[in-house]
């Protein structure tokens, strides 16, 4: 690999250039700006590998779908998205959310962390494993959607769709940090998600608060509905809720040992205490990666400008996220919810459904995470801190483990790269890195 | 009397004219638009009376004061207001807010019915009266102050300074509306209240919802305070807080059942089924007048647009009325919020009180009570309905009820005169009505 890793760096400065036109193109899905224009301009530096390429239509954006057929046994899937977080807010932005300027070894754009950086390191990887080799030792697929920051809408439509087009022995999925520590990590899961509004109904208008004596206030029906779902000690309360919520095994339990979350500092940047139930050291990180929650994400009604306005509001709502785990499912969560509602005499709230997704994980035995695991070391210099799951949710169940597809999770990001933020930025050392860290992969993944 | 009707019959255009400028007038206080003319405006016709008048500066705006002494024995005094709500939203309206346009016999025009049309319909009383009968049989008072839609957050200072200009044997309060049955109410009282602001915070910023697996959520920490306030039941849960909470007496009970309240009516133009608790007749009444309430009038945190955003907010909001009847007290019931929230483990939500206000109400059989009702018959041709109270909240404490001066409200308004909404409007025959009323009491108080 020394000869890879050398042609990697004597042509840094052209694969920097690369990520730099590619993040100075705006694909803001929400907005669908530079989507069409963006879907092209992946297609075009895949075409500087001897991938083939095709806009594969859905019903929203297309999915960028590319190949590297070597006829060899083993296949491997990227999963990257094309599409990045609208830029706003702009003024905090140090230079321009779309110019990709280098500061002191770092790279600031909307979209260069999440994840256009990724998905060019990995295309610079097959570029530069073939200019050395001429030919990869597996077959390399690329899944490039352009939906993945307003919610990945049509992935699962596409992966029934296409599924020999997804077919693969192991797929790289699209996000990856080092930790405060510089320690690269390795996710092997995701949280799956219920996303649900909630809406109460009073009177057909606001009326004069003098009438609360008497009318219905749909603000205090939400409340006592809201405080029925989950208590002071954070037990959420919807029977049947935590079936299939599964304690950590002692692999899993190995790894969140191993794990390293910085208490104090994440405490003091966040200017808090404690953290949630005064929890610390295995209970929190048990918390954080094996535990679903149930999430106020916003709540209105009535007045809320400043100072006092007497009125009876005629409506309210609330956004709540639950976050989910093992064989939790996001369909039977919402049944569940509704369920709950009718029992506690809610029947006049009415809950919508938003969004839903499974949550997702790979067996860390699995012969793709064991390569990634044990090249890390060649790469970095340090082993990996391998997360059982992150917090967080993606689609990994709809285009991987729905198909037996191991998953593992790894990129370019640091501790503070600002995903969806101003100032979202890179290392280009990181970068470097993980152009050599997905050569490396390629490499080993044929054994 | 007939000469003074007469009188007043013969130059209604006058009168309706004098209406129509004053309401021409913009005087928005919450915006400071138009106050000095207004100010300047209403001492002018009431120089069209023996009246002398002056502008008495408070910490906001100045209160007009007039008085036409002629020596008498009694006096009375008249509380208004020249300031009006904003007109927003001004798209509504029929006709432009400040035109004062008559149409069907109404005339429209924000302030007309809150509280121009009263204002004007007094001062007309006083000039027909005196082109009548030369000289009033009483000493009247006028007490105009230019901040009651903004909470006559000065009218307390105003009366504690000025114990002389605002003594009286008796107050005809600002407002009055006929019921849906084409009936004059008057009003011998309202409710207090106390006004406040609860704030709860996590973290020093908004975050990805994924960590609210071990993050604060200021949203459930809000909703767990509030549901700790007022239970299913509508029973409100703060120690202490129905201390002062009377039962109606035997004459009250009495009012309550004279009372005309068109529950049908009412819930079918609010598309609800039912009122709260599923009370009617006399229970439904009581808990009108007679019950406090606690009103979330507002609720906000976190993302409240549209679609799912995944945020754990760091800030959440409630602003809430507590209207307040018998012998509550603002002050007090804060200070019971204050104590419920702490033993209740909710030290870290601040409270702030934005108003307070004491509950008033005057004795069904003062002599003021008495001449009034006495002499609606004579011309409404039918009785009033008397209400004990009204639901909603004003200065009556700290104008009257302080300083033991009786207070009655009734006024020109209709069931259907949209104070603060658009199209506000009264009709000319009840303004007209309203100076005979005024003239009528006038001359029956000197008794």
């Amino acid at each position: 690999m020394k000869e890879v890793y050398d042609y990697i760096e004597s042509n840094k400065e052209r694969y920097i250039e690369w990520l730099q036109e590619l993040c100075r193109q705006p694909s803001v899905a929400a907005q669908n700006r530079g989507m069409k224009e963006t879907a092209t301009l992946v297609e075009y530096y895949l075409h500087q590998t001897s991938a083939s390429t095709e806009q594969l239509s859905t019903s929203g954006y297309p999915v960028v779908f590319a190949e590297v057929n070597t006829n060899a046994e083993k296949t491997l899937s990227f999963y990257n998205h094309y599409d990045v977080q609208p830029e706003d807010p702009i003024e905090l932005w140090e230079s321009a959310p779309f110019e990709a300027e280098i500061r002191n070894g770092k790279m600031y754009a909307r979209g260069v962390a999440d994840n256009k950086g990724n998905l060019m390191a990995r295309i610079c990887a097959v570029h530069a494993y073939e200019q050395v080799y001429g030919k990869l030792p597996i077959n390399v697929k690329f899944i490039i959607e352009g939906e993945e920051e307003i919610g990945s809408v049509h992935l699962d439509e596409f992966a029934s769709k296409y599924p020999d087009k997804i077919a693969s022995d192991g797929c790289i999925w699209e996000f990856g940090y080092k930790n405060p520590n510089g320690r690269l990590q390795v996710s092997l899961g995701v949280k799956g998600m219920c996303y649900v509004e909630l809406r109460a109904r009073g009177a057909n208008t606001d009326l004069h608060s003098a009438n609360a004596a008497v009318i219905k206030n749909p603000a205090w029906r939400l409340i006592w509905a809201l405080q029925t779902l989950k208590d002071e000690n954070e037990n959420i309360l919807i029977d049947g809720f935590y079936d299939g919520v599964l304690e950590p095994d002692e692999t899993e339990t190995q790894l969140l040992e191993a794990m390293e979350y910085e208490e104090r500092e994440i405490l003091s940047s966040l200017g808090l205490d404690s953290f949630l139930l005064n929890l610390d050291g295995l209970e929190l990180k048990k918390k954080l990666l094996f535990q679903p929650t149930c999430t106020i994400c916003g709540v209105e009604s009535g007045y809320t400008g400043e100072g006092s306005k007497t009125v009876l509001p005629s409506f309210a709502k609330a956004k709540l996220d639950f976050r989910l785990v093992g064989e939790q499912n996001p369909d039977k969560v919402f049944q569940l919810l509704r369920e709950h509602l009718d029992r506690n005499g809610f029947t006049d709230i009415e809950a919508v459904q938003l969004s839903g997704c499974h949550p997702a994980k790979t067996d860390p035995n699995d012969p793709l995470v064991r390569t990634v695991v044990d090249n890390v070391k060649d790469v970095y210099g340090q082993e990996p801190v391998v997360l059982r799951n992150t917090p967080g949710t993606g689609p990994m169940y709809d285009l991987c483990q729905k198909y037996n597809i191991p998953a593992i999770s790894l990129g370019v990001g640091n501790e503070d790269s600002r995903n969806h933020a101003p100032n979202e930025n890179i290392a280009i050392d990181d970068y470097i890195l993980g152009i050599k860290m997905m050569s490396k992969i390629i490499h080993e993944f044929a054994n």
